[in-house]
């Protein structure tokens, strides 16, 4: 039984505090969070303690924890939990700076304590399903990667200025999801976009639609389209043309009802966001983290994936700037 | 909070007992069944006491029970359990007795208890999806309903034999359809039928293959389709053709994931069988339960429910062997 | 170089003529009608001559009639023709009335001639195609048959009148179907229905919704579904449920396009009606006559195929009358 | 009745032949190609002369010529045609070389007779659809279009290397489509590719798999995916996403047939080749090119529109050698 204690106490704190309850072999012991009520909302409903983030470090029967914080304060989070033994599961990014994360991940590597990086979407069953026909060479060899990830709505401009721009918040998912589905980092990342969906994102220096190509040194080719506001839902598809096929991995509708009038055929749309496509892959993703760690096995998404999901973005958004391809080496120095 | 007793630890009492632990409203205390080993795995799993049946029904911090039983025990516990004051949720069919069920109707009315019957298909969000359209109108006034259901595989022939046949155990799930769906029964019941699929089915004096007619006074017609081999899945599908349109709600599939080569377009199957189809339904059964129960309302699925459907189902069994349609009306008496 | 006369310059006569022109091994020589200026228009686009039926019948070089004229014209006319050394393309039905029709079969088998019956859906590429699946063993053996017919809207009672009633004017086609998926008759035949869609249908002694359920020596089972209106377009769709799989033939649409908005996602509607729907069935139909006849081959939907289809339509009529399901022997005698 | 002359007697001719002579108001009267057979089959087909291009072009009588002749012979022959006062429909590209495109353009200008290419996609119904429902504003303003456009298979090497590469010989298609949707040309053209179906592509200088990505003043984006390998078929698909919802145009199936077993469920492939997804199209193309002409309109594909798009190809060729993107301004000069 691993003995878990949840940093944070937001809203995607309160998705990750039913799957550790839910889950037969973890239980969830300890709550910490600047806001206090917040805090003690989300302890009492799952029997567990509020307290502070030094407590839980020095508490020796802590197995693991699950930092769900604000982003500024991950890499910290999880320099001083492995120091303190403990394993982690840190929500995306590492860092929004990528100097910062490289100091984390060496910082780490000496500790030797698993860290797992919350790449959620690698769990959800249809992308998992989709990587697991690729493997098994179902479409031959890979060849080209499309990635379409738009969000229902953008979110507030204040967010906006703080989130570290669209490729740091919101493709580096699908940076992630690249590297998982490709198996490897790209050599070249080249990225376009606009402030064409609320001029007032480009204001805040920042872009809503956006497409990034990639490309590989074997000559394979990935491309990622953004775009804040599909009005539709939310909008999470991938396909992989190989030597011999095409997967797709479409949209989760929200019903199976079609329904036909003199207005033609209507189904129902995809499922609205994050929280309800993905919520079968959070409880995945803490089920694969709970048998890495009980298993002494090496955690499924590293600290490596998500300096590199991260040095994507940062290659991304110079390339954005400088109207050029951007090479990973000269990110990566 | 419900205090809730299961009697019956079979596979289906199994996800009653989540669905009973899951709901924020409710808790589960006890667990009954004679086979006592199978008692106390359900009951250590969810932290409940294994109690008798006679414990149960005498103590009264018990609030209600779900009957997961064998079928022949239905009417009886429904009518302790209501004369004993506790609120039930029997799992369908209320008996295969069209006559015992009458009678257990009649001595439960006594009581003034509820007892909601488990038609969980009822709570499928899609056939629920498609009810709630037609209520608003979305396709005018009903006409046809069309309701496809095959299960995957047949049951053993030892089951069969005590099934009461195809009728009461397979079908009655759709006659309840219908009757949801329309808002009513119907007037005339016609089937025809044969052993098709498995000739040791028709041996042991059962069906396997069957299609139902169901004539309604306003001149509405249903047809309810059943085979008892799909190998590709369990099919449940509906259909409704109106004046100004039509809904169907369609099969849900085990994932999103179209692989296209040589060999054609593949999609993922429908879901295997009724617990993974149906996992959604039986969580929202019980929360409808809870809130009618708690609310002093009446259950949205009701012993009265239940009888109308096993006398459809006995219609159908006599228009089979008299090769007749049979009026409703003459099995109501 | 097939030459070819046309009897009929109504609307699906015109649809006959391009079939017969645009063959490389067919001409339209000539055109009869008793509405001449229909005929003298038809026959102007297509380079043809009008002349009269007499005449048409009289000239040795004529070698193949295609009769499209009203429905109580067709036994005469194929007699006729038949008697006069031509082969004989028929619209369906062979007659409204059996006993005519299958005196007609009786004259022509003496003859010798060929005589095709005009079911043009057997040409349909999917319903083929479906059909050719089945043949090749792809699905196993067959079981269970569901044919949907609705048509877009009701024809005005005037037409319903003189129709025949629904059996013998709209759902022979899916009699024929049946024969045509099933490879042979049914033993058995029920029908029920109703004037649901418009009480003046129902006035005029015919009913609007019907379903008829096909029983097979071998205990195969179908379903036919009939509605004389889908507001949403012409729905015409099969499945056939075998031992090892489903097929299904779906509707063709309108278009490929797909819209996605706050209301939901919007695909096109069924092709609207016969002409749209089975126009290169009609083709396909032409060239399979074609090839018969000039390969001296037997025709691929026979005179019996028309007679079987009415004869099924006969025991339906009474099926309905009578509320019994009616043997197809007490039919034919 | 448009008197036509068809230049070039190949694949593509016959196609156009069928659309010339099935139009009600055009008829084709003759055929020039130096393979003379190729000719004499076409013009027996259709009962036309087989013609030098000299006689052709100084024939008063011929109203119109289609240029279906190989693409180095285009620039002349359009020059040559309206010279001689008809109205010409080249098929695409205007030229490989960019530079004798806009000679050709300012030659036929001062000629002021109509000249229209041959982007058959235009008229695909399904494309043309989603372009008029974005024209009607259903998805609001465009912000995002994708084109997906995969051969089946990659032609030989030995037309790879006279093919003028991916770009002016396979993209083309998909620049014009973009400028068909968009409404306008790009700002910028950025390109990525490389030859991983088939090394003997890149040893002959070429690729085959590419990606471009076009940005527009106003910011919007576009992304056209192209790949000389889809084994599944044909892969011809557009999206373009709004600020109020998603077009998409789907694939064109060869058949509606779905047939579900034990290993899943499976429709049909994409319609193979462009002959038969766009033969709609051709015809439809057609019938654009002689109202127009009749109607002394402005035809809807001009040859500005095919100078654009091989504008783009070079962009997008120079995109590539240069891994920088490409103002489509520096290329036009």
């Amino acid at each position: 039984m691993l003995n878990v204690a949840l940093l944070g106490a937001g809203r995607i704190a309160g998705v990750h505090a039913t799957a550790i309850s839910s889950h037969p072999q973890s239980r969830l012991s300890a709550v910490a969070d600047i806001n206090v009520a917040a805090a003690e909302r989300l302890a009492a409903q799952y029997g567990a303690a509020v307290r502070s983030i030094d407590e839980i470090l020095a508490d020796a029967s802590v197995d693991a924890v699950l930092i769900a914080t604000s982003t500024d304060t991950h890499s910290d989070l999880i320099e001083r939990a492995t120091a303190a033994g403990k394993a982690v599961l840190c929500e995306k990014p590492v860092d929004l700076s990528l100097e910062r994360a490289l100091a984390c991940q060496k910082a780490v590597s000496a500790s030797g304590k698993p860290v797992m990086i919350g790449f959620n979407r690698r769990f959800d069953p249809n992308f998992a399903a989709l990587k697991a026909a690729s493997e098994r060479g179902e479409i031959g060899k890979s060849e080209l990667l499309s990635i379409t990830s738009f969000d229902p709505a953008p979110p507030p401009v204040s967010y906006i200025k703080v989130s570290g721009g669209i490729f740091r918040d919101m493709m580096i998912h699908d940076f992630d999801m690249s590297n998982f589905i490709m198996g490897s980092v790209p050599k070249t990342v080249s990225a376009v976009g606009s402030s064409i969906v609320d001029p007032e994102i480009g204001a805040a220096g920042d872009i809503d639609t956006a497409v990034v190509t990639l490309q590989y040194d074997d000559g394979r080719v990935a491309v990622i389209k953004n775009s804040r506001r599909a009005v539709y839902g939310y909008d999470q598809r991938l396909e992989l043309l190989g030597s011999e096929g095409l997967l797709q991995a479409q949209n989760m509708l929200e019903s199976t009802v079609v329904k036909s009038t003199t207005s033609g055929v209507v189904s129902a749309k995809p499922t609205y966001f994050f929280l309800e496509r993905y919520m079968p892959a959070y409880a995945a993703e803490w089920a694969a983290f709970v048998e890495a760690v009980a298993g002494g096995d090496s955690v499924p998404v590293t600290l490596e994936d998500g300096v590199a999901a991260l040095a994507m973005a940062e290659a991304a958004a110079r390339s954005l700037s400088s109207r050029r391809p951007v090479d990973l080496a000269d990110i990566l120095g």
